[in-house]
């Protein structure tokens, strides 16, 4: 176990560690960042620019020209006032990818590849059945990769970071080295069947891999005018997953398992939940939760997109199945938003932008909830990032490892992808020196 | 606001920011540890042992020496092999005072005074009406450190930092500089009526201040040879209020009212609470909670003493009650456990003490909520600080701010006090680089 900028990263990869490592990537990233805002600079320039001595800068250039993440575009010669030898101006790669984010569904890995100015370059995914093993996925992502790199005339040969999320909780079983590890406490489990080993096998560039639920939520809190250091973020779909962000930084838990708002009991005596619990949250406000209980009250939905098309038609049945669920999830984000105060609440997962009366249930719920005296509670939101946008959340994480981006949440933002995600970030609050 | 060591601290106060005074901070912690280990040494033996320059620790010695934190104690002419002028040794001036904690309670302010070494060089308390005003609470507070330096020959020439833990939450009151801030979403609030300004006023150090349970949270984190940096912590007395250790961190949340597990509601048509909301976990778990709940059943019990000797008796109603409030209470957690993922929950408060039932069921409600399938939960435990030991969390706060206890929890300890808590911190996770 190493660690990446404070984001714990597994074995068997190469990654930068140690101060020097991540003094030199410091540097590079101010370099690149300076090319990104002024364009084309001469090295005495960006010297200037960066504060860099000229021999320290022409080692950082000389290590990106090499690997591709920046070009000699011209010389000064036709600006340049004085006499001597005109000097090699340098732009960053238009071609050249700085972060991937992957994401591995259930049923579809998305990928996302990011510029520089971190903005998408390429990004697509690929559907598989969800009985495919974990190398069939693995392969199908590198695939994808490969055409995404050709199509969009992509190369990595600078990458700084890939993000990579994989469902769960994945408990290990006994007797591997993730569940010795977890019985001595260290956290975060390995990728399912060597995901990680297969990109660090392929990519030179450190890996992050986590929860793609826990990544969503690391998100929904630096996208946006309004990014937050302290975040509840609920995702309802074929389970209830959640993820946590508290003074900035993502929680992973003493083994692995915060956020898992899903399994706390709403209903002791309530139906059987797959984790082998009863009345688990999960089982009353998941989709097929949702649909079990419109069933029984004889309203026969086989599908979200049927559950939708009621919610328009303003079923009651649906209406009462929803908020109740959504009672209940406000009851359990209620007790996370008294433990954590967070600034903000995201519910997630497609249902809750089809049927808004979830998030309004949840807010009026929540409100109960709060102290009658204290300052206004967390604002309560549909997720902005849709689930097909879960490479955003991998890339997030990525963009958050870079030390250039250590005073999060002021600087850092995701661009591009579907919907409105440019940020400026302000209001940033508990940013750590 | 401006930060210490990466928490906040009030403004208008001298305190150490920027590099600059970081490392010569460090620097002094480094060769004040290294006397501590070593005891006396030569400016010669100091500066190999710390790896600084003659120059660089020349200057250190002489500030140390100039504030009292050091001494001259003899020269090493009597050992020396060779020739030359005999080199002076330093050694640790025993009634220099590096950490000071301050808690006040309801009813009493408690003052802890600790060494280099982080052993208690005093320490009392003095009790006060539970009206009695902030500017007489501090006023009391500084007649008992002066009256401890007197008895104990303690000077604070060279203190390091002021750890001050006060009874919360406070929600500020419209209109005043905390409110306006928190609109803003700025964290913790000021201490209660210039109780900061006061110690800066007088001492020369940095302070924290804090809730003090959030800072017995963090205290019960770093003591004993199992500190874990994931931890969900709730006192039980007059009221019921809590503290969360996350990641090694204190999180105090998005506008400084994380932690309050008192306040979830348990009982939805349950007794009113002085919050002003209906059966949260404190109209049930608190001490008060707990005796209105055994008159109800017939019980007559008039105070926590009456309840001991209930409990040492086996009494079947003070079992039954106890047992219902900690079933509540094992409710609350066990959501708060699913969220956060701790290594330990610990629950304080005398009364948690003087009920071993109370830990028994937290744990047994607790068991009954984790995954079935996933790693062992969290230990449960009673706080080994006991209320009247709120002076050590609040000197926790300070050591955990001390740049050269970063590495938190690897380093950090608590010596002296009341109990066992003599710490060699094995099997530290999550530490941040």
């Amino acid at each position: 176990m190493t660690e990446f900028f404070g984001l714990p990263t597994l074995t068997g990869m190469q990654m930068p560690t140690g101060v020097h490592t991540l003094v030199r990537r410091t540097h590079e990233e101010r370099v690149m960042r300076a090319l990104q805002e002024n364009g084309a600079m001469s090295r005495g320039e960006l010297a200037r620019v960066v504060g860099l001595s000229r021999t320290t800068l022409s080692e950082i250039t000389g290590s990106l020209l090499q690997r591709g993440a920046i070009v000699v575009v011209d010389t000064d010669a036709s600006s340049r006032a004085g006499s001597g030898r005109p000097a090699e101006r340098l732009a960053l790669d238009p071609a050249s990818a700085q972060f991937m984010g992957v994401d591995f569904g259930h049923r579809r890995v998305h990928v996302a590849i990011a510029d520089a100015s971190h903005e998408i370059m390429a990004s697509d995914s690929v559907r598989y059945d969800d009985t495919a093993s974990w190398p069939t996925r693995t392969e199908l992502a590198l695939g994808l990769i490969d055409r995404l790199s050709a199509e969009a005339g992509v190369h990595f040969g600078a990458l700084q970071g890939i993000g990579i999320g994989v469902p769960g909780p994945y408990p290990a079983p006994e007797g591997t080295a993730w569940s010795r590890a977890a019985a001595g406490k260290t956290v975060l489990r390995p990728a399912p069947e060597g995901v990680d080993v297969a990109f660090a096998e392929r990519f030179d560039a450190p890996l992050i891999v986590d929860n793609n639920t826990r990544l969503a939520a690391l998100a929904e809190a630096i996208t946006g005018a309004d990014s937050v250091a302290d975040l509840v973020y609920v995702r309802l779909s074929d389970g209830v997953g959640g993820g946590l962000v508290v003074g900035g930084q993502l929680v992973t838990g003493s083994t692995g398992l915060a956020g898992e708002l899903g399994h706390v009991t709403v209903e002791p005596a309530g139906r059987p939940c797959r984790c082998g619990k009863r009345g688990c949250l999960e089982t009353v406000a998941s989709v097929p939760g949702i649909l079990a209980a419109c069933w029984e009250f004889g309203l026969r939905l086989e599908s979200l997109q049927d559950l939708a098309a009621a919610v328009a038609g303003a079923h009651p049945v649906a209406d009462r199945v929803l908020r109740e669920a959504a009672g209940a999830l406000g009851r359990v984000v209620g007790a996370a938003t008294m433990t954590l105060n967070p600034a903000k609440v995201v519910i997630g997962g497609d249902i809750a932008r089809l049927a808004p009366v979830i998030v309004e249930q949840v807010a009026a719920t929540l409100a109960g909830e709060l102290f009658p005296i204290a300052p206004a509670g967390p604002v309560v939101e549909a997720a902005r990032l849709s689930d097909d946008d879960g490479a955003l959340g991998a890339l997030a994480a990525v963009f958050h490892s870079s030390p250039l981006l250590a005073r999060y949440p002021e600087t850092a933002e995701v661009k591009g992808g579907s919907g409105a995600r440019t940020s400026t970030t302000e209001g940033a609050v508990h940013v750590r020196p």
